[in-house]
């Protein structure tokens, strides 16, 4: 009788372990035995947890003995230690103004741009220029953890070769403006720039082309109309700068008799397809009109503080179901593209702003940096969260330095003590392109190397202008 | 005739020769070839400069083929490429709630300070608790650039001993406050404490010890006058908090029918060997009060907006000739010791609340975290800037990060894109603490691994409150 039991217990385990090895798939790479910190919308953390990715995409995610028990991976990442993340999505940056990072601080707004940004530009910025500007604030970028970036500058057919070079992921605007800019001297040929270049990266998997007409104050009524129309023909985002500084709804209650969204709902501007870049300045009724169209908002905390244009409600935006996101803006303006510093900055500026610590907890800070981001560039379904299905956009942080020791909370860890310098590894769409710090689709003492000629250029074309 | 010229410019040679041998002086330590970023009065930088020192004093500073053709030393670092300044003050600081790092954000005042932090510090603040928690702030601050510290804390013997064998520079502030302390359960014994701990390290080099009556809602009159009685008697400094948030003024107006300030300034409380940290809700009058008597004010931006204490009037209070330093607070309100965020925070949060980008511009926020935080603390005449007869606490800052390329301005780059990571070696009073970010008088694998195991004993104090 006991043989007998023996004999179907033994039986029973083959055909076990036979069936645990059909069910075992495989996938490229299994990420194992890290913090998972998911973003999903139950905000599972897995204390230790896995990811599976196979492609450019992940396959699951769970508790580790779970995920290694159902896959085998050609490639397995040990994070032990380490907490595993969505890639950070910086929502409104100007890459390659990183060439001009301090080139100008603590000035008027009308002496920075007018004496030191804007002739800058005009007489600096080219393809080349473009190329190597997006290199280094990439470079800063992967570093730091984040894995897809929002830009508005000009040449971006070169922003999205260079972005693509570098395995990132780019939601990339090509800039619209009434006056002739380093690329396109006219309205004309920004629509034709635009058009050719939208064909050119439509279905890219990294890249997502965009029109990004630059402001309501620098456009015309006729040239957002047309940046709209192209970018709705093609069914790509619309990129603009939204009520960043008190001017610009002063002009547009004159010019208009309404704030600036309320103008652009007025034309059909807004949409499920427009991010809107710092949304200081709106109002109750403005943030309604965001709300019901979808628009995302992107919050630039450093830029805002540092321009003194103001403290965006983020709070109140949240709570009128408007997505919102995080963004570095230019490095002419923060000085760095560092989103950990933006995660820090956003927390504690709501916190002083309404005098409540309660307000903006750090889980909702990380969302911005990673899910509700995602939300705000309207790639919620591709990007944001560590889910089956989504991109496998990947950071690996460590948790071991001096300044992150202990660790009893890890959202509270990631917004206010750890930093861009604990980033250990960087995976995009399933392809490591950092690894351990070492850089792995970019020649960091190249870009250095172009970085300090362009700011010797810089600093000539400036002349006596410069200190 | 020829032949005479070259046999007199001979001679004048050998004479100029043997002038600058005689003339050339035996130091331990040459630095040479950084940016030399003085903070001197004159606010001397040096593109190529050098500091020479002997001992635990600066000799000399300059450009660096002057010192190099009158000093010779034993020991050369070649600080290519690198700024070279004043080590960073921390001028306030509780280095040993670094153990507290995160263990409970986002809370009100109230909760925080009763359901987690009272709790957790009676229930785990022992001498070696102390020990444990200030090496890891130490080895935290050290590594972030900061050479001198102000830190108000019990247990402060201990604190000293951790300190000094750090290698660490140090005003450690004694609590005195009305309910029983870890160390001290009344203030008579908190006296006894104080004077022995006075007694034991004053003269030290590197240590001077404080006493630190820890506000006026926490301490009665009588308290507040024993505790600045025992400082003058030794003539030693006095740490407070100060006007941090608005529920104190409302206390001592209700109260003392004053103002904190002018209250302190009613019992004689104020003098040139006080330093209070916050300086949040101070007016006009205040401030006027706190110059008159040299008062020096500790700002700490991370702290005041996390915890929505409100935002200090620091442009004003410097305006009003008050001494203002900067500081981190502790970590269980930042979460981190970082004096490179505190300087971008402090220069943006002024931008802001004033509505001026031209505030607080970045040349002042190095001030604040060198030379005026040394006046803060009254020992402008021993450290903050580098000049001849300072101690030697020096840093060597890299500059060929990404995120801090290129630099058209080095105060710029410090304030707004470099950071704590970017110190590459730290001196002390002459003496190499940190070399190339490798730890020369601490054991980081030891620290951390005690920093774990309180965490562990603290979560466990706090049982079901901790989520």
């Amino acid at each position: 009788m006991k043989r007998y039991f023996a004999f179907v217990a033994f039986i029973a385990f083959l055909l076990s372990a036979v069936a645990v090895h059909a069910q075992t798939q495989q996938v490229d790479t299994i990420i194992a035995h890290g913090i998972v910190v998911t973003m999903d919308s139950a905000r599972h953390v897995y204390e230790d947890g896995a990811v599976a990715v196979r492609d450019d995409s992940i396959v699951a995610v769970g508790p580790a003995d779970e995920i290694e028990s159902r896959y085998q991976a050609a490639h397995r990442i040990d994070a032990h230690g380490e907490i595993v993340m969505p890639g950070l999505i910086n929502g409104h940056a100007h890459a390659a103004m990183s060439l001009f990072r301090g080139l100008a601080d603590d000035l008027s707004l009308n002496d920075w741009l007018q004496k030191y940004i804007f002739p800058a530009e005009a007489r600096n910025v080219t393809p080349d220029f473009v190329e190597w500007g997006t290199r280094l604030g990439i470079l800063e970028m992967l570093r730091g953890g984040i894995t897809t970036y929002a830009d508005m500058y000009y040449f971006e057919d070169n922003v999205a070769q260079v972005t693509k070079a570098a395995g990132m992921r780019g939601v990339l605007g090509e800039t619209f403006i009434d006056f002739p800019a380093p690329d396109n001297k006219s309205v004309p040929q920004m629509i034709a720039y635009t058009e050719k270049y939208i064909q050119h990266w439509q279905g890219d998997p990294l890249i997502t082309p965009a029109v990004a007409p630059h402001s309501i104050y620098t456009c015309s009524t006729k040239t957002l109309e047309a940046a709209a129309a192209l970018a709705r023909k093609y069914h790509v985002p619309i990129l603009i700068h939204l009520s960043e500084a008190p001017f610009e709804g002063d002009q547009s209650r004159a010019k208009y008799g309404l704030s600036p969204t309320a103008y652009l709902e007025s034309i059909g501007f807004l949409g499920p397809d427009v991010t809107a870049a710092h949304c200081v300045w709106v109002n109750a009724g403005d943030m309604e009109l965001l709300a019901s169209h979808d628009v995302g908002c992107v919050h630039n905390p450093s830029s805002n503080m540092k321009l003194a244009s103001g403290a965006s409600p983020i709070v109140s935006l949240i709570a009128a179901n408007v997505p919102v996101g995080l963004g570095t803006d230019g490095a002419a303006s923060n000085n760095d593209l560092d989103m950990f510093e933006e995660m820090d900055l956003a927390a504690k500026l709501q916190k002083l702003v309404r005098m409540d610590p309660r307000a903006l907890p750090a889980e909702q800070v990380v969302a911005m940096a990673t899910i509700n981001g995602a939300r705000a560039l309207h790639m919620e379904k591709q990007i944001g969260s560590l889910e089956a299905g989504e991109k496998a956009d990947v950071i690996l942080i460590r948790t071991d330095a001096p300044h992150a020791t202990p660790m009893y909370n890890v959202y509270s860890q990631l917004v206010y003590a750890l930093k861009a310098s604990d980033v250990d590894s960087v995976m995009v769409g399933g392809r490591m392109v950092m690894e351990h710090r070492r850089m792995l689709t970019l020649d960091p003492a190249a870009i250095l190397a172009h970085a300090h000629a362009y700011a010797k250029q810089v600093s000539a074309s400036l002349g006596s202008a410069l200190k």
